[in-house]
């Protein structure tokens, strides 16, 4: 029954074996989106707002905000960029962060000022990253992702990435951090370039559930890189793996391939008490790829009614 | 490494641990399609050849045959439309077949006409049905599917599942039945009336290939019996179940969410050698429902390119 409680100023989420799935949304990254980096560099802040409105809206539950707008000199651009995005997504939406950096100075700035218990991405077992980032996690007494590979690199035997995982726990007792509060990403890797990738996250799912007790995240397209069909790949992916015991996942919540695959592995795992949260998704029947006419995504119906409302008060 | 050979007179398909999930086509099947039942009834087997063939082009491996056209006195009206009615499919289609029904002498008469090695759907633990069916299955070396309920009914405990399909296997050794000729049918109830029934298929699957070692299958469609948006949930507890080793299931080759979700499953189990029928299948870019435009699917893509074709012919 291990539980992450990971929260804002007002609101939590829980990260939990019992719980359904958790959809940390991943768009907030300038990583590979050139025109969101050049807004953020210039203090552009409109597409991380609209970014963080249309994640809530399409049922992420914590959002993970990154920074990393320069390979150059990011220990000195870094931190105070990401300080200002916080805000900034904390002024338009009131769900948890998840504080995604590489570099600890800005995990730090991103310490400072996130409300409530944001959750830390990410420690490795690498040495050095384990003697910054635990002290700085257990200062704060929030919860971290532990990414398993350490100096040795990733390894292809899900077994020491198991060891790997296992330390970082072991070393975050040390510095007071529990178990519950270590969140462990085993790694995916494309399947394009290891056939086995899918095999040996839910492989470690499941050892990490049942012997380490901890919960589990990845960061779920990797699985499909370079690969056709990507969204509909993804999406089994992330079903599967919450078969095998993973808890959350960093996804993008606007691709309905992947919302509905954590829909169904909700009512299949039996996360979604009699089916609840499925029934009123769906209740009303919704186009699909293999109906005729002209199907609309969740994310464009939304918007239509949001824009209805709109229009009826104005 | 367990493997169960199905053949027609040309043509084998091997349901096993290191092999595609294989597709037992579904359709041809008066159970609830009235349509069909009164055209088999009056003679006419036009809907029959053409489900043959459609499931065929869809991807399916096997084709299961049903003629439980009626409940009235099914012990006469349905051996001879089982022999027909294979007889019917076997002109249009080599794929191999399951002969499915509840009546022995209708298993007996779909034997008598079946090339091959066909797969015999289905035996339970029920003492009556044992005595009849293992000596009719050992009588032509054939393989069985094994319904995991017997006297008591379906319990809802998975290791009283478990035990029931246990005693089925030795039982069939009895007869001189290898374990990988049975097929256990872990059976798979309505997630909208039990909440568990993922999981305990789940934890079935994972057991029979474990410990009893024998290959599986399920009636896949009844995961979402009178849910909404039954599809996409079918499709992930396929993916779903096939992670956890299920090998093979009785499903709609036509509907492209099952499909997909087989297609990812292989790729994300491994077997799905270098993706390459990922690849072939989706290099070209196909249409998704989050794609504007009007999408088909990929039944409708394949049925206007054979009419493409055949219009180039003519």
């Amino acid at each position: 029954m291990t539980e992450t409680v990971v929260a804002s100023a007002s609101k939590e989420a829980v990260i939990g074996f019992e719980r359904p799935f958790c959809v940390i949304g991943e768009r907030i990254n300038p990583t590979g989106r050139k025109k969101l980096a050049a807004e953020m560099v210039a203090g552009n802040f409109e597409m991380v707002k609209s970014d963080a409105i249309a994640q809530f809206e399409a049922g992420a539950s914590i959002l993970d905000v990154n920074a990393g707008v320069t390979a150059v000199d990011p220990n000195e651009t870094e931190p105070p960029l990401m300080r200002k995005t916080i805000e900034i997504v904390q002024s338009v939406s009131d769900l948890p962060l998840c504080i995604d950096s590489s570099v600890p100075a800005a995990l730090a700035a991103g310490l400072e000022v996130a409300g409530g218990r944001p959750l830390v991405n990410s420690v490795t077992g690498e040495e050095d990253r384990l003697e910054v980032i635990l002290p700085l996690v257990a200062k704060y007494d929030v919860p971290v992702v532990a990414i398993s590979n350490d100096e040795t690199g990733i390894s292809e035997d899900p077994d020491v990435r198991f060891e790997v995982a296992k330390k970082i726990v072991e070393r975050a007792m040390d510095h007071g951090i529990k178990p519950n509060d270590v969140v462990v990403d085993p790694l995916v890797m494309p399947i394009g370039a290891m056939g086995t990738a899918g095999q040996q996250v839910f492989k470690l799912c499941r050892r990490l559930r049942e012997e380490l007790k901890v919960n589990t995240t990845c960061g779920a397209s990797n699985i499909s890189f370079g690969m056709p069909n990507r969204r509909v790949l993804t999406g089994h992916f992330l079903a599967m793996a919450a078969s095998h015991g993973m808890t959350s996942a960093i996804m993008n919540p606007l691709h309905d391939e992947d919302m509905h695959a954590i829909f169904a592995a909700n009512v299949l795992n039996g996360t979604d008490a009699n089916c609840r949260q499925w029934t009123k998704k769906f209740r009303e029947p919704i186009a699909t790829a293999t109906t005729a006419g002209s199907p609309e995504s969740d994310v464009d119906a939304r918007r239509r009614a949001r824009e209805e409302r709109r229009r009826r008060r104005g």
